[in-house]
């Protein structure tokens, strides 16, 4: 629960070999040296992202920030949790990012619905994809999540596979989400956008394989709906190794 | 899902007998009258947050906005859902409120830990206690959730009943929150500040009836914590009727 109380782990685009020497710039080095206040001879872990762990030695943290690599193991990828998003109101896509990051989901898959679409999507998805650095520090994942580009549902829907499953977090839904099949190679899950789905498209998700699936009694927003079924995928799920 | 596309859903600390009219002021007639737009005639649901759910007219929404009293009924308070929680890091206070209203939790209790108090929290207690009107609103629930100010751990230790059982977030706990204990009498759960419980306070817990539980793999922030807490509790809970 304590990020402060948490080891450093770093983001790296790449990871020095061991016996190699690295100086780290840009957010990951202001966090080494002044947020963690890493010293000189401290070991650090730091993730590629993409599923490989290292520790590393700092060798200097200012005014630069200097490290060697020190050893490197691969981690299995756990089966994919996607998510299909819809926009929620306002500005709470900033933490949707962030917590459902933070709760291991792999994929977030922005999606255009009928009574809502996202909006300024092109100029806020770097931030998008930076706050999935916080998430991933924070959660100490090997696996950053990855943020597609918003679309609409009919392409989306085209690219599914045959036999295909997945949750739908529809009000009034009688089959609790922890009731709904997981499929072996990977959830996916969808959430309309703060109007809700439209008639129509709640018959082409059904259509697709997505069953409707209750995440509670309460009506959630879109961004704690996600995040509910985040959680639900997340609670008992297997510890990276 | 959907907050646009709910039905108008108002907390009024009094609610008007049948037949009786009431004028609504402040955020809940700017909610009535520019948010939903309600127009003189329409219905709308209103509950005083203490388990009362009353079915209103509308009869002027502008300039002022009065309503007529329809009917009422009251909902059976569902045994009680009590957390207790750490302070998260800077701002996330706000955002945390929101959500465990809007996920049906009854009871924030505000603790203070050794590694973490709650700064300014006599300052930001009424805002959190408005923001609790904003997910009564979203969840249509009949029960307000309540938020006490904050207090040290062991104040709250002392006032446990004998046989108490609650739940500990804890990381690296192997027991799932989902196969803990869920008491006929109500769920209480605690997650620590963003610096984690102390030694010292962890033994106080489990002496004192909580039973360390795992929110899964990832290490969670406080506010993420304490929101998946609040999502298993609320995962196939039964609706209020």
């Amino acid at each position: 629960m304590a990020a402060d109380a948490a080891p450093a782990f770093v983001l790296l685009d790449r990871l020095p070999a061991a016996g190699e020497e690295l100086r780290v710039e840009g957010d990951e080095a202001h966090y080494l040296s002044r947020v963690v206040r890493a010293r000189a001879g401290e070991r650090v872990t730091a993730t590629n992202g993409a599923g490989t762990i290292a520790t590393l030695e700092v060798l200097e943290s200012r005014p630069e920030v200097r490290v060697l690599g020190v050893s490197s193991r691969i981690v299995e990828r756990p089966s994919p949790r996607t998510l299909w998003c819809g926009a929620p109101e306002g500005d709470r896509a900033d933490w949707l990012v962030e917590k459902l990051a933070e709760l291991g989901v792999a994929h977030l898959v922005l999606v255009d619905f009928e009574r809502s679409a996202w909006e300024r999507a092109s100029s806020r998805l770097e931030r998008w994809r930076r706050l999935t650095a916080a998430g991933l520090r924070q959660s100490q994942s090997a696996f950053r999540m990855t943020i597609s580009a918003p679309v609409g549902l009919p392409g989306l829907l085209t690219a599914l596979p045959p036999a295909f499953a997945g949750a739908m977090a529809l009000p009034g839904a009688t089959l609790a989400i922890g009731d709904a099949p997981r499929p072996a190679g990977g959830v996916t899950g969808v959430v309309g956008p703060s109007p809700g789905f439209s008639a129509g498209e709640v018959k082409l998700l059904q259509e697709a394989g997505f069953i409707p699936v209750s995440l509670g009694p309460s009506r959630l927003r879109t961004e704690t709906a996600a995040m509910a079924m985040a959680v639900c995928w997340q609670v008992g799920a297997p510890q990276e190794s």
